[in-house]
């Protein structure tokens, strides 16, 4: 990848002195792809920044020589034990603050055993960086926004009644992967008839019926990069309570939409779109934020719900989702992913909003 | 699903008696999926299990509606925010110990806000349970290696030169869905030519070229329950080198497999497969334990490595997984899903080992 990670090092490196911290310690996966471009996978390995100089990265011989191959701009500790070594260089520091992402708690649990370091949880010190896209990661969420619309395509050409859930899934599994994205960003969810009605619905083998409500929710992986976007269909005839709450939808999309700009507090966006699905009379059904921020990771922040206290700035990349979920009858979400620019706002998975 | 989940509690609350443990605090998704058979994803969700008494399960209203179809045998509360309700309810308990699975760092530091309650990890107590499979769950992963070996199938067939890895990955994923995987059990390695190297290759834009080495090593889910499965291939014709370390690791495979009965040190087990690869010259070229315990999780105890104090018992299913690595030459892995019985072991991933 052609990221300049030096620089985004540089710029945590600076943070991190506004903010007190002697070193930084990065665990997640999407952290070390960062600031390194080396993706752990489900590796262990550690991240140490320290205030001045080259990031240090700790791997196992699992992994040394994909990180030789593969990491920019940081030197490489090949260890039995990576947090072992971690820590002991830790405690070489002397008495200081250290800053660590969000650790497993049994790890945090070893870690707070360094002798002379204090660890300050300090995630949002790295979302500021990572919220605020490069042009670089624009194009790389653009080519995972384009690969999912391919995928969403591949689920409308083959729905049709008696498939079952997991089969439309698969369908956009296989046109994403031959479109170049390495993995899904995350299990595609495809969730039908009564099971709709469930935001978080995952996928299984109930057959597609006819008249029923199907949400179909998937995104893309590109060099990392992820897209995140769905579509609600009815197979067949939709009856008249399943229009309106799709048309209540997408309006609360549209107005959701207009109101991103540079400088919008969320909290306004989101009650922007939950203002129409009231209007409509669905308010009630609307049980979840508008939005997300997406790019390394499918959630983070700016999150757009109603008490969120962020505000919208140039180079996020947002998700906008309002929906509909009514317990027994089904639900309905619509979503795209959507750049904030200084010319406005820019939907990245271009994909019609059809019903049927 | 059809599983006892009381005797599961139940089997818990009696060792948490053991351990002095008031209460336990459940977080990971297979944890909840284990003791109330309720999926939460992505969700925000945790268990409660008290020492006496039906456990409690803390859902945003995001889940409320899922959580009264799907869970079993557990009280549900619908919360604002699930940490506080359950930090309030931990401190009516007054004074006790309790124990927490893996938390991420953020929420344990926030847990041990509460007052007059001392948490402990303990994951080790659910891991007693959990590592013995019973025959549902055998049945469930027995399916889940089916329709694994169906994804193998699809790649076997698919292989060509010219073709990328990720298309690979994603034929075996549709077909692992066609057949009934709500999702993969882990995004699938396709990692080809030099790649083959990396134990954790995942997959990439790279297109196969004719005499490589391709590793693919893909698991479905059934019901939430797991396969893992690695296949070698080489397409066209391999070289000397590449059929030695290929056989190599077979032997260690079948060696590895026949040192697996009830009751042996897992270490021990590691060791005899190891020994294969070092008689051959491929000792320093197998950096990774030869295999792990799967079942909810892809990877979880016992583990078979060589410094692992496991033994093996009956109803553990394992993976059987060496490989020799080879920088800048490729890769070898093979490995199958085993069930550990009375009457000894089981492979469950039933497909043919061959290059080529």
């Amino acid at each position: 990848m052609c990221m300049n990670y030096g620089r985004r090092v540089e710029r945590l490196q600076r943070l991190m002195g506004d903010e007190g911290l002697r070193a930084f310690v990065l665990y997640t996966r999407e952290n070390l792809m960062y600031f390194t471009g080396f993706d752990r996978y489900e590796s262990t390995a550690y991240l140490l920044i320290p205030l001045d100089g080259d990031p240090i990265l700790y791997v196992t011989r699992l992994d040394y020589q994909r990180v030789l191959d593969e990491a920019f701009g940081c030197r490489v500790k090949r260890c039995r034990s990576p947090l072992n070594t971690l820590s002991r260089d830790l405690t070489a520091l002397g008495g200081a603050s250290v800053g660590v992402d969000d650790l497993p708690s049994s790890t945090y649990i070893k870690l707070q055993a360094t002798r002379r370091v204090e660890f300050k949880p300090s995630d949002r010190v790295v979302w500021r960086l990572r919220s605020v896209k490069e042009d670089e990661e624009v194009r790389l969420i653009r080519e995972a926004c384009r690969i999912a619309c391919a995928g969403m395509e591949a689920v409308w050409e083959a729905l049709r009644p008696g498939l079952r859930e997991c089969e439309l899934a698969g369908e956009a599994c296989r046109e994403m992967m031959r479109m170049g994205s390495e993995e899904q960003s995350f299990p595609t969810i495809v969730a039908s008839g009564p099971r709709s009605a469930y935001p978080h619905g995952g996928c299984t083998r109930r057959r597609l019926r006819r008249g029923e409500l199907v949400v179909v929710d998937l995104g893309a992986s590109y060099m990392g990069y992820k897209s995140d976007m769905t579509r609600t269909f009815v197979v067949g005839r939709p009856s008249d309570r399943q229009v309106e709450a799709w048309r209540a939808s997408l309006e609360a999309y549209t107005r959701g939409l207009k109101a991103m700009r540079v400088g919008v507090r969320a909290g306004e966006v989101d009650r922007e779109a939950r203002r129409v699905l009231e209007e409509r009379g669905f308010g009630r059904f609307f049980i979840h934020g508008l939005g997300h921020g997406i790019g390394l990771s499918v959630h983070e922040p700016p999150y757009i719900t109603r008490a969120s206290g962020d505000r919208l700035s140039r180079g996020n990349v947002v998700t906008c989702e309002p929906g509909v979920y009514i317990p027994g009858f089904g639900g309905v979400r619509l979503e795209n992913t959507v750049l904030v620019s200084r010319d406005g706002v820019e939907e990245l998975t271009r994909f019609p909003m059809e019903l049927c």
